[in-house]
């Protein structure tokens, strides 16, 4: 398959990678519904372990076995699948080559009590490439007591991947004793979040849809004294990727908790709306019954195609 | 032998191990009175370095010998016989190649006070080997502040193993400050643990038989939204495996404290009618005289045949 | 371009080097508009990292994208450009060999609350001499309670960097619990400051201006027991000079924030009088539009060569 | 010299160790006076560095001399002379082949205050190799917090030492937060502390001789139930030496504070009778005269030959 | 250059040492104004480091420059120069081969509260080899609980350091939490840690003059049972090098703060009578102007090459 201008387009702001990196990016924006368009929709799945079985699969009982994800993932015409090491290989090798796989490498539970929030490395880049995966995942915790070990440790991560053609995804969610709760999601918060992870190396970038909180005084007065628009959540993602080397990397955003359909349409219409590159939803596709979530997915997807 | 359709189904499920491992899989499932079934029974005996030789082996004091558990485990027709390295040490020449056997990765001890339950990593993947061990054991206690050590101790030894050709066991024992004493064994934990043992990349599972205490409010919450059953040990351990990928590890409990031959069986019983795939009996098996105990797992192995 | 006797003279502190740092070290102060002056003039841009992207870029949009600052470096004349890794990476294929580079392998940010000034490691030296860097850059405080980890860390990178023929720049910069706020710039603490750096291997040293204020009694006492000049800036600039080495190491001066033309210039012209190597100056280049900042940066490369 | 039955038996035991781990054990049973009885007596002299010079040497200064050690040890006809690194480098040159040398690998001294009980590991295995060591020596103390980290450094080193044909020697000495004064020697923490060792890996193994206390309910029980003799040193050794794999491992004794030679005698006697595999004999030796200290050991090694 | 009978004795000490090592010895022994007598004054100037450059040079600003050491250090002939990495890069290639050079490999500075005493490692065995160096310098602070940390680093410090051919010097500094002020430089103390220093593989020792004070209460009662002469400072020193294998450690001693120069020689004169084997001697050398300087050392020669 050719690439589309806006594919090479995206592949010129990645031109220090080598070719392994830059091959496995292309498998990335070339599979499944949006294959071309410079968008991606990606099922993620780590709540089983994140959240607890329970939680997780309860609603919809088919979603204990790892195989109905591939397939969803597949069926859904999802750019890629991503989850954690015992996921993945339990499908890994009947699935083979049929989705793009990202390993996701840390994980958290809610069963301990952790002074600073801070996630296990539960796999490594060599799991990555033995799984057959595209890229690897990696949580940090900007705001957390514990971010030197985070960064550090993604640090290796991602040397190790690029020199082994993988492609870094970073999922940044603030949290930590230096941020309010409400801060976690504060407009302010969520592009410094992005930054951060972009420095930090990698090549797409998850955060959260941010918030018209302003969590930093210093960044207020920037906000006020520029006048820069943070009112509807289409301005402030706009914003999140501006801050993100001026839209020069992949920056997607979460879909949270499971809500009703309209709901989530109308949220990712308006990021759409303010240039984000994709959706990736766990809980909201995975938690319906198979028809409905396949049902939701198409509509995501035409959204990212159509712009509405 | 050749495979039986059952033993062939479940390495359907570790498709993307090397054959190495598969091969240490299939020694595993074809060793003893269980060979083919897909069942299990395990010898372990690390009670000497957890509770101290006394509180083991006094009331059976043959057990101070650590030939007498090869033998009991060869007798008995078990799976295999698992025990920390010393232990295996003092008998794996002479009794080389006659039951597998698997070394205990870690240790813990009723002497030290310590913070957060964490137990020492006292062997190795390289120990295993030299050993000829088919498997490495080790614990995680999901629940402690050291979780993070505990998964990523695992993460670098499960690599290890996998790409050496062994088969990874992981004992899941919920303890620590985030937990009440009660929700160590509470079905939620216990299938969260089981969940979190096999993200982590473990071929077969060890819990504890769970109690129908719930621990976390939210897995209540959806207990009792979807009317999961969890009243019966069956129930509960049915809940467990489905927990643990739908049924696709190998998920095997304990069977704790010394107790009435008939409470064993019982027990037992309730767990295979719930689908466990088998027990891994240590005090109820070594604290007997030996030819109770050989009576008592003939049993056991009675029940996982067939069925009762 | 052969080598002015300024240069040789500078390459002479440096005898014990290998080839490789020279040759990278001759490029630093042979390229831009002070070349073979001995003089240099550095664009330093971690601030998207170090204070969020609003606070660093909202007074001058274009400076979101990382090539911008590739290009204003490049077009001022500057001798180098540093950034972390995620800046370097965006322009280093687009950009190569049009300006050295200088990967700083350390940041900080301003989410997290940490007991003790440390920044967090987020490159390495390989990932200097992938990207094409003249040398890596790295930050110390002395005074924080995390020295040593800071000097051990700098330890290995600097024996890599100097395997490896990279140059090694030492951002010194005091702060911690054994130091008052005003401390951190005090002219003996600013002395020491650069003298550890010097210590540590840095091959270039870059520190604060110095202020009056005296920090440490027993420092006090050298200065008035031996009548040592320390009122006006380019006095202590020429204090802090013979501080490093006799003036056998580049020693060079950060600009800090934003503030007037004339007053950037004022400070410059002291510094140079005191003997300054020259400048680093950020937001004082890429927080003013493009013209402004050539034009500031052109009469601050025109006070180092001219020496007013 | 052909091996005796005993020596024969002994190395049994040892079966799933090389022939290099196999050969330096006969070393050690085959030296001496006591050469192929199974028997020991080893010179241990860590002293120095444990309680400091004056308290050690001054009641015998000719102990000053490193040399003065080998020399009691050869002429004794010990089996064994055990020593920090400064000390086995000083004389392993000159009395190289004489007589079986242990480095102690691990060392503590009494300047510091320490919070948990931890010594520092000061000599490696490879300096045991270059030193003609048959063995090298460790110290653990079950019930410190931080036993972790003694037991997997020790893991590291006794896997190396094997690998390496070496012996490993373990002192295994209770004492830390979790247990009371008495409780250090009580007869139940004895026991369980040379299980630990042994189940570490260990091939001789080193504990004090216990006293009548018992420290953990959970044993007092047992002993109480299964009517457990443990009223004279005998009984309590007889206890030690079969909770340490029913004797199969080598279990020896120390001899403690310096004490007149009626006392030591009759100590020793006790623990001969109640099966003890040897003594490890530090002050008692060399703070005695040099002609004291040999009619000493010679008494010893006579009881143990014969058997009172 | 044949040796002497007094360096052949020296030698015969350190037999388990390699012939790259005793290279490295002789060169020590046999450079400058006391070749040949088995005694050496050594020129250290790590105080830029750790006191800061205006406390240290301000006397003599010369000093500031680092080849002004390298340069005295040769014309005095002292045996050899000691520095941190800084200094020694700085020199090392202009004045190769001319004066044997120690490496200090770790270091500390007055600008950071720490809880224990604990100097950073700033420089390799690698850096000491790549400069020239006839050895490697570590400063060991027992009575710290940071003790374990540093005897750590050092074993490995000291393996790599033989195995390369080069000495190993130990500063013995007592201080921390386990020691009061006082204790610091007290007979005892300073007679474990030349002890400390000799068990971890120390060829040359260094410790501060001991004073008539005891610190620990075991070992007063052996300095009166015994009758250990303590009174004077040649009987401490005669004490401390008894102490230190007995006489078969190279121990030297430091000169502490400037003084008259008569002090110095009166102090020098106790010491070289003690037995001491020589002098470090910083800040009496190079805060003095360098003619005084040049005539102290003479003088500080004169007395160890006549005892008087």
């Amino acid at each position: 398959m050719a690439l589309t201008s806006r594919v090479e387009q995206i592949l010129s702001w990645y031109a220090s990678e080598n070719p392994g990196t830059l091959t496995n990016l292309v498998r990335l924006l070339n599979h499944g519904a949006l294959a071309g368009t410079g968008k991606m929709v990606i099922l993620p799945v780590d709540q089983g372990f994140e959240h607890g079985p329970v939680r997780s699969f309860a609603p919809n009982p088919e979603a204990y076995d790892p195989d109905y994800h591939f397939q969803l993932a597949i069926d859904a015409g999802c750019n890629a699948y991503a989850a954690p090491l015992g996921s993945l290989q339990a499908g890994a090798a009947r699935f083979a080559g049929q989705v793009p796989l990202i390993l996701k490498l840390n994980n958290s539970d809610t069963l301990a009590k952790v002074e600073q929030p801070l996630s296990a490395v539960t796999g490594s880049v060599d799991d990555a490439l033995r799984l057959g995966c595209v890229g690897v995942g990696y949580t940090i915790y900007p705001g957390s007591g514990a971010r030197n070990r985070m960064y550090e440790d993604l640090r290796e991560i991602a040397l190790e991947a690029r020199r082994k053609g993988l492609v870094v995804i970073v999922w940044s969610y603030p949290r930590g004793a230096g941020l309010s709760k409400q801060g976690e999601t504060a407009v302010d918060v969520c592009a410094y979040a992005a930054t951060i992870a972009a420095q930090l190396g990698a090549h797409v970038i998850k955060v959260k849809p941010p918030t018209a909180h302003v969590e930093q005084e210093e960044a207020r007065k920037m906000y006020e004294k520029f006048g820069i628009p943070i009112q509807t959540l289409a301005e402030r993602v706009r914003h999140v990727v501006q801050a993100t080397f001026n839209g020069k990397r992949v920056v997607i955003f979460s879909g949270g908790e499971s809500k009703a359909a309209d709901a989530v349409l109308e949220e990712v219409r308006e990021m759409a709306a303010g240039g984000s590159f994709g959706s990736i939803m766990g809980r909201n596709a995975f938690q319906r019954p198979r028809a409905e979530a396949l049902k939701l997915l198409a509509d995501v997807i035409h959204i990212y195609r159509s712009g509405r």
